[in-house]
């Protein structure tokens, strides 16, 4: 088994984007700006009303992987899929990009997950996700050769949301652990550290290294209502703890060492869907790669910065190149 | 000798503002936002030209400590007036907000320090300071009793203009360690900063337990160009460095605790004459009350939102009593 930087662990998503009007979000009752998890039956009634749409591979962790492959990095992804069309559109899309996918894809049960990515002529995003196949990720999938050739297992909080998938993050954790590698997860959502959050501090202060949170996250974590609160709640309860603030910029913790990453100036914000996952991309690009914590930071916040630029969660721009250009 | 919370040290100033147009700028060759040393003929003769003026205490150390009285601490000063009307008006002014000072004035010498204020139409303030008896500030005034009466000793960065005045500031913080006191300084202004680099890092490095320095400061006293490495070179160096950031808040660390304390919201900014002296007199206040150092941010950043709410350099609120409704 080939060495690996970076196994990520992640929903299997394919997006399925089309611009809906404010009318539209109203007659299917859907919060606007909100992530909203939807059943096979709902998913399809909304997509049955929905315009053309366009399908692009997505998924938090997957969107990280694409980052992480464009820096350079060898990745290699574990998530479910079913042997249809769209999940043939995720595999592909993966290896396309260089990223390692050896997930069977599942014969029965539901469809590969899919989320409805509706965009409002204001530029919100309000998301509908049926999670499908995903939802069937279990222990057994949790590859041990490829988990222990991995320097970093990298694991997204919406893992949480299907019960199975939660035994084989805690699985993947030991699995890296009894390998001398690291533990990485996010948080992913403020929702979903609310419907998960004792699972979620138990993960944290047990089998986590490098935490990757937002402010509202973190905050949600933690139950507190102020960003210094969450910060000195977080410090010693994980190896490395990298809290994103958006335009704030960045804090990096590990033990005593702490690094304050400004933004970069960036005018117009176009989309700030994947800020988090590109954010994860690059330390953990850095990280593999041996740099010290304020590069990891740096590139970090970088890699961000390119895919708020444009429209999408994934980077459009060579990372590799990028970085070179600007942090040499 | 009755027990101090704080003695500050600093150059016994009045300020002289006075309203003017961009073309008196130009006219006296003045450079618009910054502030200049000048000598007596100069102030004199730019002072003539000058519309009617209003003469209010300034002096930044002056300012902390007026903050400080308003917070309910017990302060005295220490700095070198003349026996005039402007050194009268500045002992009155001390004195009539509570604050000890006891410092005899100058019988001889040049004229009680002053600043000229020209603040333009665009709110922006020009300064010209005449250091004045202030200057004359030596060793001989440092008194040890009243030193080591107090828990703290405060000096401004200003202090290292005049040359007898280091002595004078090195002598107190000796002062202040030998019965067992703190040592707090402030960097004051970049370029003064930059005119005595050497000084303050070592004055940093030997003699200061707790920094208070903006962004633009700390950077220019290490020479790096962005806020995390100014924020490296200061960790270990003294034991609490308090790093204000404007309208991105405050960095205070302290061994490996940090605190990130973010703005309040406030708008419209009036006028930011002010923020790091009332900043060091709240943080301070709360220091000296034995409160931990996320109240004493707290309350710093509530002192300085304060000043920069109105026109003028000295609160205008009743800080106790603001500091009690606020933070409770």
């Amino acid at each position: 088994m080939s060495e690996y930087d970076l196994v990520g662990i992640g929903n299997a998503m394919v997006d399925v984007l089309a611009t809906v009007d404010d009318a539209f979000l109203e007659e299917q009752t859907l919060d606007k700006g909100a992530m909203t998890l939807v059943d096979t039956d709902r998913a399809s009634e909304i997509y049955a009303k929905m315009p053309p749409a366009q399908e692009v591979s997505g998924g938090s962790c997957g969107n990280t992987m694409a980052g992480f492959a464009s820096l350079g990095g060898k990745g290699v992804f574990i998530g479910k899929v079913r042997d249809d069309q769209l999940g043939n559109v995720f595999r592909h899309d993966m290896q396309s990009i260089g990223v390692d996918f050896f997930t069977p894809a599942t014969t029965e049960g539901p469809q590969t997950g899919s989320c409805l990515v509706l965009i409002t002529p204001d530029a919100q995003r309000t998301m509908c996700t049926n999670l499908g196949a995903a939802s069937n990720l279990t222990p057994k999938d949790i590859d041990k050769d490829i988990i222990q050739a991995a320097k970093v297992v990298y694991m997204e909080g919406y893992l949480f949301d299907p019960p199975d998938a939660q035994d084989a993050f805690v699985e993947a954790a030991d699995l890296s652990h009894d390998a001398g590698r690291k533990v990485s997860i996010t948080l992913s959502d403020p929702f979903c550290v609310d419907r998960h959050r004792h699972a979620f501090q138990m993960l944290v202060a047990d089998h986590t290294d490098i935490l990757f949170g937002n402010e509202e996250e973190i905050k949600s974590l933690y139950q507190v209502d102020d960003f210094d609160a969450a910060l000195q709640h977080v410090r010693g309860h994980c190896e490395i703890a990298c809290l994103t603030r958006s335009s704030k910029g960045s804090v990096i913790l590990s033990g005593d060492e702490v690094h304050i990453i400004d933004p970069l100036p960036l005018d117009p914000v176009v989309d700030t869907t994947g800020a988090g996952d590109q954010f994860a991309a690059g330390f953990l690009y850095g990280y593999t790669q041996g740099m010290d914590l304020r590069k990891c930071g740096e590139i970090a916040t970088l890699t961000a910065t390119e895919v708020i630029s444009h429209v999408g969660a994934r980077p459009e721009a060579n990372l590799k190149e990028l970085v070179e250009r600007e942090l040499g």
